[in-house]
């Protein structure tokens, strides 16, 4: 397999793509399908309207905007497909006219799986949206800072002695203080926001895909009802008495998918934080909110919640073993690293923040 | 549960749809979102230059061809937000950008799994085309045989002693059998066509679903990698070094997409009766289309094959239980009507195909 594991570089067929050889091109690939107009127009827009640093998640929040657009007209086509399949098969023979009703019903609830999808879908793009607007909110204080420097290393070439300059470097460590904080409030919220925006869509697909899966099954089965054997001419077809049947299935059908869960729970994002924030003291976000220096206790506790996840990703029964691996490995090189922090990194790292205290 | 388990009638709310709440609507749906000219204009000409007979399932593969236009639309937004995905996530910090672009993957072969599926899905489209051009050519005969029952009625209150009676009567004889031939034909060709169809259908979709499901999987494990715990500001992350997790997982993915096979095999429709034919004997259809009568002895042969789906019925693992009752007893109905048949009504019934010979 020559295939490269990123976007970012081409890609080259896989193997089995080349062994099977795909099925006849669809026809509705061949004619004139052009992208909206509205759709590239939202494109357009978050190009434009959207500050630099935000610039490439604004257009692909736009971009979730169009696939939930046009799987809306999907959804509608299937509903009208599986009606129009219904009232077809109405009027031909008894078992052609049960089935088709039938399948219609389970070709109307794939269109409902995929309206439920287009929602769940929706909650995936409302939640990047709030990292698009951090990231929005967080450049005006990188600009803010770089107009600062350039202003301090101007004057320093021009007039070295300023009394303006005093006052000014001490503007810039205010803002460097500020800026700090707001990379870390972009790095967390990024984190978290970016986890459950693609829990929510992943977990969405799943859901989609096994209720899919569900429904293909039973149709098979009521396939099974059409009498396909053929008839010399005059000959009658035997009476066609699956009604009950047929009716059976869609109630089983009905029943798997009303009664469906998943398999295993949905990845716990963030849950052993939000505990600990609960249990005792508030979120360092509410101290910077109201300009307290955070309490050097939560730091450590927040030290423990980081160990409490690796205690966590070795017992985790879903975790994939590589993740696990990595996990562990990444976890042991936080533990030295914190060791190493308390020694000689963090005091230098950490001077901003005393020098705002 | 109130539903009614048709769709020609009206539905009510399942009882899980009342109970869970569904997510808010989507954004998506409250715009106004029209249904493309292109789209209404294909059912308008299915509706008006299609023949009677033909006309409900013309205007079904028109539906089916929009739906697959549609789909194509979702497709390509979707391969354009996983490209701006990975696109957004290079300018983050390692371990984000690592996951998008790996997670860009990854709903890159979701969109390349919906192309497929279109294509499938025209497989079906094309098939059922077959069962509408078997309609619309039995029409004339139907409508030839009408047309001469009323021209007869007619002649015989007008002029019950006239010569042209009799000419038309035999020409009758002939239309009747010309068109019990095409009934045959049409509930032959009908039943196998659609069985075939809604085979490729059911397969796509099921296909589609089991590969969703794997991907989404494997999604899960790559948002594993992304530490979400939080920092403080000025605190720096651990280095990211989970490039080799993610390449694995992604190798995993591709590896169990492409060895991916159904689990049980696909409906066989309609294969005991093709081993029969390549067996010994021409269809039926091809000794009509020679205007030869059929042979006694395949016709008893056709009911032997019947039996053989009757004993499939019992053996196959697949069925639903519920099925294998119904065809059981459907089975046994025919070998009654065989015997019915034989003795009293096959006579009366294969009148007109004895006269044609």
């Amino acid at each position: 397999m020559h295939r490269s594991y990123s976007l970012r570089n081409s890609r080259a067929p896989t193997a089995s793509q080349l062994m099977n050889p795909p099925p006849p091109v669809s026809s509705a690939r061949n004619s004139r399908s052009f992208t909206p107009f509205r759709h590239s127009m939202r494109i357009h827009q978050a190009v434009n309207f959207s500050p630099d640093l935000a610039k490439r998640l604004a257009v692909l929040v736009k971009m979730e905007k169009n696939v939930m657009a046009s799987m809306v007209q999907v959804t509608r086509g299937r509903r009208d497909a599986a009606r129009q399949l219904s009232y077809w098969g109405e009027d031909c023979d008894d078992d052609i006219s049960d089935v088709t009703d039938k399948l219609g019903v389970l070709f109307y609830e794939v269109a409902e799986l995929e309206n439920y999808l287009i929602d769940r879908h929706d909650q995936y793009r409302v939640t990047l949206k709030s990292i698009r607007n951090i990231e929005a909110s967080v450049q005006p204080s990188r600009e803010k800072k770089q107009k600062l420097l350039d202003h301090i290393y101007m004057l320093k070439h021009k007039d070295p002695e300023s009394p303006k300059l005093v006052t000014m470097e001490q503007e810039l460590v205010r803002e460097e203080a500020a800026c700090l904080v707001a990379e870390a409030q972009l790095s967390n919220t990024t984190r978290e926001k970016f986890k459950q925006a693609m829990t929510y869509n992943l977990d969405a697909l799943h859901e989609h895909a096994e209720k899919l899966g569900l429904i293909t099954a039973y149709g098979r089965h009521l396939l099974n009802l059409i009498d396909d054997a053929p008839v010399t001419p005059g000959e009658a077809r035997p009476a066609y008495d699956g009604y009950e049947t047929s009716r059976q299935i869609i109630m089983d059908a009905e029943h798997a998918l009303s009664t469906w869960i998943p398999a295993h729970p949905s990845v716990n994002f963030a849950k052993p934080q939000e505990e600990d924030v609960q249990s005792d003291a508030r979120s360092w976000n509410d101290y910077e909110a109201q300009g307290e220096p955070v309490p050097v206790q939560q730091m450590t506790q927040m030290n423990d919640s980081q160990s409490d996840t690796s205690e966590m990703a070795e017992n985790d029964p879903n975790m994939h073993p590589h993740v696990r691996e990595e996990r562990i490995a990444r976890m042991d090189g936080v533990e030295n690293n914190a060791v190493n922090d308390t020694t000689s990194l963090q005091p230098k790292e950490q001077q901003p923040a005393v020098q705002v205290a």
